[in-house]
């Protein structure tokens, strides 16, 4: 449906089989057989989730024709840490302001620490 | 289909007019009414956008009774953050691979900033 790559790099990412999949990959290349392994599944189905992080460019082909092994490219990732970005701001900020909560609380009950 | 809080905040994000909402609740909140105005979108649509957000913990009601403004919480999208942190070493690794290779690249060429 939509088409944008960070909608579809976040879409390949819904589902934990992918990012399991991805965990894999980020210790190094694999086959599709190496792939399917832990998670007991056939391998008709860890092509189907592969082509999925292969349409959002998380994962790429390797070089060797007979075993194609399957590689991370992270790269998409970092378009949502970018995304993140001005969140990560918002929680920051609301982090501080628990900070200068607790400093209120403290002043106001110089002994609250004994107790 | 993946009913992990993870899976759910990454699907929920997954869409250009979700993530618009997120962006105006990050200014403020908002009233339904409100949201709609950009997106030229009817009410029934936008609340159904919403129903997605507020079910993934991204999107909350305020107290007010009558207008029933909706609120950012951030707190799921830290989950992402902390997701992509083993993923973060990875790129910075790749980045540090560039770094050095460019380094070396300058060695081998002492004039190259003066060309």
């Amino acid at each position: 449906m939509t088409t944008d790559s960070l909608s579809m790099t976040l879409a390949a990412l819904a589902d934990p089989t992918r990012r399991a999949i991805l965990a894999r990959l980020s210790r190094g290349e694999a086959s599709v057989t190496e792939l399917a392994e832990p998670f007991a599944m056939s391998f008709p189905a860890v092509s189907k989730h592969l082509k999925v992080l292969e349409r959002a460019g998380l994962v790429a082909r390797g070089r060797d024709a007979q075993f194609r092994p399957r590689r991370l490219q992270p790269e998409p990732l970092r378009e949502i840490d970018k995304w993140l970005e001005s969140y990560r701001a918002l929680w920051d900020a609301r982090f501080d302001r628990l900070e200068t909560y607790l400093q209120v609380l403290q002043k106001g009950d110089p002994d609250g620490s004994h107790n």
